[in-house]
């Protein structure tokens, strides 16, 4: 592979997600933090209006705007439809043979710690995920889904990095412990593009555990569509932790608890994120898998 | 003093609050659970548009609009200012004679775990919340800095009761947990505004711990006014714990930490509320005061 030529950090794709936003206006106080002699460091603000208001969005969620059909459609006129199609811009219009790297700055009211989430499994991702756990080894690897060509998510720009996922906080909130541990690893990855650059990125070979979404699951509904049980006080802020068959997920409000009835071991991530209801989510169930970085 | 005629259980006075939301959508449909014997019981929603849309409001706070004069004001036409005056009106239009109590439900992002603001120190609302520390000894008591007669808050339409505020929960999200506990709480204090009005309130003779606001204090901010630091992470969510000089109090974005550099002791609540970002407030400050009920 090529060097790596720049690093977008990016913060407030979501206008309620202050850790992103505070850092990247932070960086632009103090660009010679995120400067690096092989490459160069942009932080940017993915969405000012939003961030200005305080809300995850304006007309509709600018993490949803990024399919290519999308960013070529001359039709979609929303804010954060442009929003999108300047920011591909960006990314598009200097040399395409300059790869780069995103590090996309999200927050979730989910008890998610620190989650790395890989744009995609390209061997860079995985020597820096491996060099990432070994130097925190709380950080959580999750693995993206989608192709990155149909994908509609902003780090989907580039194959190389993912989004920092933080929490649990709530959405109008920084935690400043978040923030600093946020800080830090961004600084890490910066450190690890460059001595990838120079060539002497350290080779970490301890396997890594990589949880794969492999679905979603609403919260029980009337015909209203209006939710009819919370999150069970017993799943709620284990995310991460094994969910077996027959353990509670669901208390409905009065009282009653819906079990997880598969019959395979599940992980659940984004656990009463606060975003998600709108979007018929109540948490993201995963599988583990143990990967060989090298 | 005269039975108490109405209890009214309030929730979504602002939108983002679903603790409340979801009690009152319950009550709606069991009013038999909040029924009791000597009083009517309403359960309202005070701000529905607000509710739809998941935001704490739609043109202002409502929770700020019941000040006597914008209740008299008929050049006030926001969303809210006509709302403040229809749930005035339903206050107003019945007996006025026929004393109401008011709940009012909210959540905070702050860790204030389960809160009762009296509405007044009338001596019910002490008997009343000595009562309850009886039962609850985690609960937590607050008193109104304001005169009913100057307050803009939606409690203030009555001395009696006044606003449970639970937390921590972020914006948008309904704890389990803290929904039973609040129902639990609502559902005490109907009885013994129930057992109050058959003469056999029990007597608590407990000194109760009474918190009282003394002033707020901001974020640092720039010229522009964005905020310069966060909440210490010394201090996050450790509401209603002593604050002594000296004691870390912010920490800047550059990793600086600012104190508390007045004399006297005091004990933080509201600690990283959301919602208070954009009133200037980080916390409001308190002093403890041992209160006999009796």
């Amino acid at each position: 592979m090529n060097p790596i030529k720049r690093v977008a950090i990016v913060g407030g794709t979501h206008g309620n997600e202050l850790t992103g936003i505070y850092l990247v206006k932070k960086f632009d106080r103090a660009p010679e933090s995120i400067w690096r002699s092989t490459f160069e460091t942009i932080a940017l603000l993915a969405n000012p209006k939003a961030c200005e208001i305080g809300r995850r969005y304006i007309d509709i969620d600018l993490n949803r705007c990024f399919r290519q059909q999308d960013l070529e459609n001359p039709h979609l006129s929303s804010y954060e439809a442009q929003r999108a199609k300047e920011i591909y811009h960006i990314f598009s219009s200097k040399n395409t043979q300059q790869q780069s790297l995103i590090i996309d700055l999200h927050s979730t009211t989910s008890n998610m710690g620190i989650t790395f989430i890989l744009a995609s499994q390209h061997p860079f991702n995985l020597q820096l995920a491996a060099y990432l756990t070994s130097v925190y080894p709380h950080i959580k690897l999750l693995a993206a889904t989608t192709q990155n060509q149909d994908s509609p998510l902003l780090r989907s720009l580039s194959e190389l990095g993912g989004t920092l996922e933080v929490g649990a906080v709530p959405q109008g909130v920084i935690d400043a412990s978040l923030f600093q541990q946020t800080e830090q690893v961004v600084g890490t990855i910066l450190d690890c593009v460059e001595s990838y650059n120079q060539g002497t990125m350290p080779v970490a070979t301890n396997p890594l555990t990589v949880y794969h979404t492999i679905g979603a699951i609403d919260y029980p509904r009337n015909k209203s569509g209006e939710i009819q049980a919370m999150i069970h006080p017993q799943l709620q802020s284990r995310d991460y932790e094994a969910l077996n068959p027959g353990d509670p997920m669901f208390l409905t409000f009065d009282g009653e608890s819906v079990l997880y009835e598969d019959k395979s071991i599940v992980y659940p991530i984004f656990i009463n994120e606060a975003a998600y209801y709108e979007k018929g989510i109540a948490m993201c169930f995963t599988q583990k898998q143990t990967v060989v970085s090298q």
